[in-house]
């Protein structure tokens, strides 16, 4: 299946980046060999290995009957709109990450498209990597959206998070994350809450399945939080969040808004820091759920940009996407060679730091009603079972807990 | 479309009570009517509504060329194993929720259902309600799955959060989960490990490619756990939580275990509590995700079921999932109608606790350097205007900062 990737800015280098890196299980989940034909750009990439790739006419990709898929990363509202307009008339799938346009010109598009039987798919406007479009559209499918609520821009949420953490104020805080890229040299888009409501406008129209224009919902940003606002807040147990929110009233109506909330510390939502978004659904069947992962960034963005690339291929193929394969007797490892701290409880008197350290890289240990708790360095279980009886023999204590510590340089970050 | 419903249980009803709850957004997803013409169990339940459609004879189902997908919701592995592979074999759809079948004889499974061009679907198997198989697999479809990790048993998850919380032992917060229905009398496919194994041995499968069987996974379960080793960990800044977890090694072996680990309290998944489930995946390119919500129950469970009912149907049909229409003028409903409590810090000298109690029902104040913060009752924004004029000119301060409460009533549970 042969694309053609419209822009080549952050995400569009992304996401030939990401097709070049990972073709096999690309081509394996698509069932078919993902090709990209054509990058368009104005500017020139002479240097760049798959520098005949590109081009500077569109129409050159739109006569072209072997595209199938446009893949538009351009963002704003031209040329997207015509590009993508003309591609779905002209028969191709198209997906974007491009959220203006689609909360902008969505019903227009989803429109044409159901009409050429073609996809229009935008997983990556909402949330970067995040799964969320298409779980809440297939995988709640049964359910009554009551409500979605989520910390959709991770600029202003990592502002939010310096204020409460590091006491800065929000022109301080602002200054920060434009020097770490997170924030533009011209910030209004996030800071105004923009961005958040394009995103909650295309999660709305989803869920209630009728298209909500940006331009209808209330939308207030951050740049009027005082860091005082935010102290006393957390001094009463709230975290300050820019939230976009809509739910459904009994009337048929919405409520949506983006405007920053303070939500009560003991809620999921508010232990969403930096630069992390999380989306909360709740439907009349599943109750509440949560996604929550980084929401934006090159590749992010580019896995769900090829995610919807992958679904426009599967369509025509097998359904060779939900598959494992009989297992190779070797597949599993011998877990007793994975590597961890672990928390060990030593009985039976006193420790020595000494011997603790023979056991523990870590400074801290615990002592209560005679016994002693500490987290031990990263070893595989054959190796602390040595020690540990070294330790034992040694001491003449007894260690009468050991739990393994969750390894957090393999798992969250 | 026409299925069948195999098996009347907590699950099984609560499929059919979703389909008949929500058949008009169920029928426009699926983009045809989803009609159940036959439910298969071995009990009576001639007091329902729907008796009629109760029958005793799988052969009735299997051998009627109408029904396109059978719904395997008895669990267990026999006559789960024979019903769903003769469907299969039939031609027939397969949705399941039996994490034991999906488990042991997936691989197999999916072989007859790719040979025969039909769904062999498990959404429900894993997490609930949770969209994760899904996600996991088209939405992370152009990633290296690096890492899952998961709290995948609500009940074993229910028994440690009481234990933290509360200071219970560990048979103490069983009886209590078993009081509240969250553990079975004979509980110990929870507590020894065995429903995390089956989950996190489906979520490997799926992520590798390769079928991983549960009794090549280490599992210990939580039954060894002191009230005392939860409070050293506690202390030192831990969670104790039974996770399911399976990495990728560079030399293409998985570590897979399911056991009780530490988890840093900074961390998403050491906020996990009750009988939430969380399953975070690291991908290549989009980094971390996390998935979080009610990983069991009658409706949360259907939700999940349901939505691969409708993908079944969606093949056939235009892909009339993916759509909003063109927007009525009156769906956005005037935002300064919805009712929130509000955060108001007030300034310009000491404020009378009655003053405070016009604007509030709630008793918590905070004052600081001559100013004072608090919560409003709940109010619409032009009830709260009309209040604030009231207060301003009666106490002759002025409210200086006012910023909306995110109302949980209608969100996070």
């Amino acid at each position: 299946m042969k694309i053609a990737v419209l822009g080549h800015g952050v995400v569009g280098s992304g996401v030939v980046e990401l097709i070049n890196k990972n073709s096999d299980i690309i081509s394996k989940k698509a069932g078919t060999k993902v090709e990209i034909k054509y990058i368009l750009d104005i500017r020139d990439f002479d240097d760049l290995p798959y520098a005949k790739l590109f081009t500077k006419d569109f129409n050159v990709i739109l006569n072209d009957p072997e595209i199938e898929v446009a893949v538009e990363v351009i963002g704003g509202l031209e040329p997207s709109y015509s590009f993508v307009k003309s591609s779905l008339l002209a028969g191709k799938n198209v997906v974007t990450s491009n959220k203006e346009l689609v909360s902008v010109k969505g019903d227009e598009l989803l429109k044409i498209a159901k009409e050429k039987n073609k996809f229009f798919l935008f997983e990556a406007s909402v949330g970067g990597g995040i799964p969320v479009i298409r779980p809440l559209n297939r995988c709640l499918a049964a359910n009554r959206i009551e409500s979605i609520t989520g910390i959709l821009n991770g600029t202003t949420n990592f502002i939010l998070t310096k204020m409460v953490k590091e006491g800065y104020s929000f022109e301080q805080a602002l200054k920060t994350a434009q020097q770490l890229g997170y924030a533009e040299a011209n910030p209004a888009a996030d800071i105004e809450g923009i961005d958040s409501c394009r995103k909650i406008a295309i999660l709305a129209s989803l869920s209630y399945g009728s298209h909500v224009a940006p331009d209808k919902i209330h939308t207030e940003g951050i740049t009027g939080i005082k860091l005082e606002d935010i102290r006393f807040a957390d001094a009463l147990g709230y975290a300050v969040k820019l939230l976009g929110t809509a739910k459904k009233n009994s009337d048929g109506t919405i409520f949506i808004m983006v405007a920053p909330f303070l939500v009560e510390k003991s809620l999921p939502l508010a232990g969403i820091e930096d630069v992390y978004n999380g989306i909360l659904v709740e439907g009349d069947a599943v109750g509440t759920s949560l996604f929550y992962g980084r929401g934006a960034g090159k590749l992010p963005t580019a896995s769900a940009v090829v995610a919807d690339v992958i679904d426009c291929a599967a369509r025509f193929t097998n359904h060779g996407d939900f598959f494992w394969d009989v297992s190779s007797e070797d597949l599993v490892a011998d877990y007793k060679k994975m590597p961890c701290r672990r928390f060990v409880t030593v009985e039976g008197g006193a420790v020595n730091e000494s011997d603790i350290s023979a056991l523990s890289d870590m400074k801290q240990y615990i002592v209560n009603d005679g016994k002693t708790a500490f987290i031990t360095s990263v070893q595989d279980e054959y190796g602390f079972t040595n020690r540990r009886a070294e330790f034992e023999s040694k001491t003449h204590l007894k260690i009468t807990s050991v739990l393994r510590v969750y390894n957090i340089e393999n798992g969250e970050k």
